[in-house]
């Protein structure tokens, strides 16, 4: 069965919710989690009917695969609330569609687009009490799959696990967000996985970005691996350049995640009639437009992040401050793609989804 | 406390030994798990005693970063066993060494190396039984890390599991290999995280793999990312090539695992008066020594996979065979570090450790 619809998903309510002790007005990032969660197991050769499952611990084996080849993928939405407490979600399908885009390139089985879907909206009505109101906060979504199979083999996994588990939550950054334009380290190969959200790919910043923190910066801004002279993105953003009045953002290739946020933002802003710019940008057209004054604004985009403004980079041991500008086009554009999202403007590109 | 001897380590022996039911003689590789494993954990900043106890399953948060992220990293080892039923290692030190080069490009917490040596001494004298005698054969030890914190934040987990895991394994390949030449995906980048064995860099290897089993060969010898130009390793060795009477290997990099079996080998070939050279070697060269003649052998090299010839490569859909030689290096280099591993030689580089 590949195509399921909402009644085919049983739900197993939680005996002991958590609901009642969470404080909703001081939420961190992905540290609470919901009372359910959603799960699917992949065994020879198909994914079992999802089901809606108190939020519990996983058991595996010492050999399961995903402990030694790093075989997983991981995707990160959001649902929003309106005055109306009507739940929305933004672009979910492109969620689903990047999960198996991600998995195909991991060898992991792709997921039934329904099971995804259905199973979304069933987990997200079983815990609507968990989606905060309260203002900048959001319910995380985290759909995410890995190789439960076991073995000792570098090859990949027989069994899967799919899971989407929830968490309330704030802010990503707290405060400006200052980068490090990467000299020496890179996020991802030519011909490599860089496009897709794999695991391996996060674990692989950890190292240079904790350096960068020790430097005072809270980011990494990766470059190409081959020159490190063009930009390419942050950890889990995608990086937005404003020079004079255009605003440029580099292509997708297979080392760049094609963020929804991105592909969302560059639409809002054509609508808008911002100058936008799809192409390479030079660290150093960067810095000498830091050095010019042109250099009116960077951010970066995400689901997790939203919109958020940088305030300053370093590159080769010198620190360049952007200007703080009234009418910048981070603040702008944040303001129309949260309006869209927690339905307090019109949709005019169809990109929510009630979940009723 | 960071240095323990082996008194230190308790164990908890399991009540349900399988070794009565594991058939000794037709052992696949990595398949059966024995009966012990060696367990510590990381929690508040230090690594617990490590402790041996039954081999058994782990239970973790659905949020442990491991599942997320792909922050883990492992390593491969045997131990022999002589006609005396004495136990070996094979330069032991240099897994434990490598594991935490690994380990800190990952942002891993390093293991103390008392841990280390003294819990897998304690772990090999406890299932002493399972290390198998038939030819070919040895015990698969598999030291790893991996990320056990929470958090749906893409950042460093605060806790991890160390766990080494033995299983009684037969060969890696059966058979002869034959390799694709890979022109358009990679394993690893430069400032990449190539060198450390991370899960992340084998689930990137799998799809790119599996195209090149659906065309008939074993394995891809993957080049570098920036022009496929240049060899670099396999997916779970390193490569030799030879020409005429030379025996080339690729320098190591930030690119290429620094394989313990590759440098002995150089090491073992260098004193058989073998004219050896490390230095890049480009696939043009190499199908150009296909052509004339003058390539001899291609071998694969690894702990799993000891020495492996290659029997043929395929690269821009031509293929070519390999001849076969009756004085190989490969048999040659086979013999004298599997006789130094097994205790049927003398141990002219003091590689051997004996476990009592
Ligand atoms: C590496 C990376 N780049 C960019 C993004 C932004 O993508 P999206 O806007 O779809 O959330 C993310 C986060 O999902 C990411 O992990
Ligand atoms: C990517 C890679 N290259 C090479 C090797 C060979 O290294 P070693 O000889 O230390 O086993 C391995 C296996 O450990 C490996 O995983």
């Amino acid at each position: 069965m590949t195509t399921i619809s909402e009644q085919d998903i049983t739900v197993e309510k939680t005996q002991n919710s958590k609901l009642k002790d969470t404080d909703f007005n001081n939420l961190p990032f992905g540290k609470v989690f919901s009372d359910h969660m959603l799960i699917s197991r992949y065994k020879e050769g198909s994914w079992s009917i999802p089901e809606v499952v108190p939020y519990q611990p996983i058991t595996l084996d010492p050999s399961a695969k995903i402990f030694h080849y790093g075989q997983s993928v991981f995707e990160g939405m959001k649902a929003y609330k309106d005055d109306n407490d009507d739940i929305y979600l933004f672009r979910p399908l492109e969620n689903c569609k990047r999960l198996n885009i991600s998995s195909k390139r991991l060898a992991i089985p792709e997921i039934p687009e329904s099971y995804f879907m259905e199973g979304l909206k069933k987990l997200l009505k079983v815990d609507q009490d968990w989606i905060p109101t309260t203002s900048g906060s959001a319910l995380y979504i985290r759909p995410f799959v890995f190789a439960s199979g076991n073995g000792f083999h570098a090859s990949p996994a027989n069994e899967y696990i799919f899971i989407i588990a929830t968490a309330p939550s704030g802010a990503y950054f707290s405060g400006k967000v200052t980068v490090a334009i990467e000299e020496k380290y890179s996020r991802s190969a030519n011909g490599g996985v860089g496009y897709a959200k794999a695991g391996g790919n996060y674990a692989g910043q950890f190292y240079p970005t904790q350096l960068a923190i020790d430097k005072g910066y809270n980011q990494v801004i990766w470059t190409d691996d081959t020159t490190h002279e063009y930009i390419e993105e942050a950890g889990a953003m995608n990086i937005f350049v404003r020079i004079n009045d255009t605003l440029i953002t580099a292509p997708t290739s297979d080392r760049i995640l094609d963020g929804i946020t991105r592909k969302s933002i560059l639409e809002i802003a054509k609508k808008e009639g911002i100058n936008v710019d799809v192409r390479r940008i030079s660290v150093k057209e960067i810095v000498e437009a830091a050095k010019n004054g042109s250099l009116k604004e960077m951010f970066g985009s995400g689901t997790a992040a939203v919109i958020s403004p940088i305030s300053g980079f370093g590159y080769k041991n010198k620190d360049y401050t952007l200007p703080e500008l009234d009418d910048s086009y981070a603040n702008k554009l944040k303001t129309l793609i949260t309006d869209i999202q927690y339905n307090r403007s019109e949709d005019p590109f169809n990109w929510r989804t009630k979940i009723d």
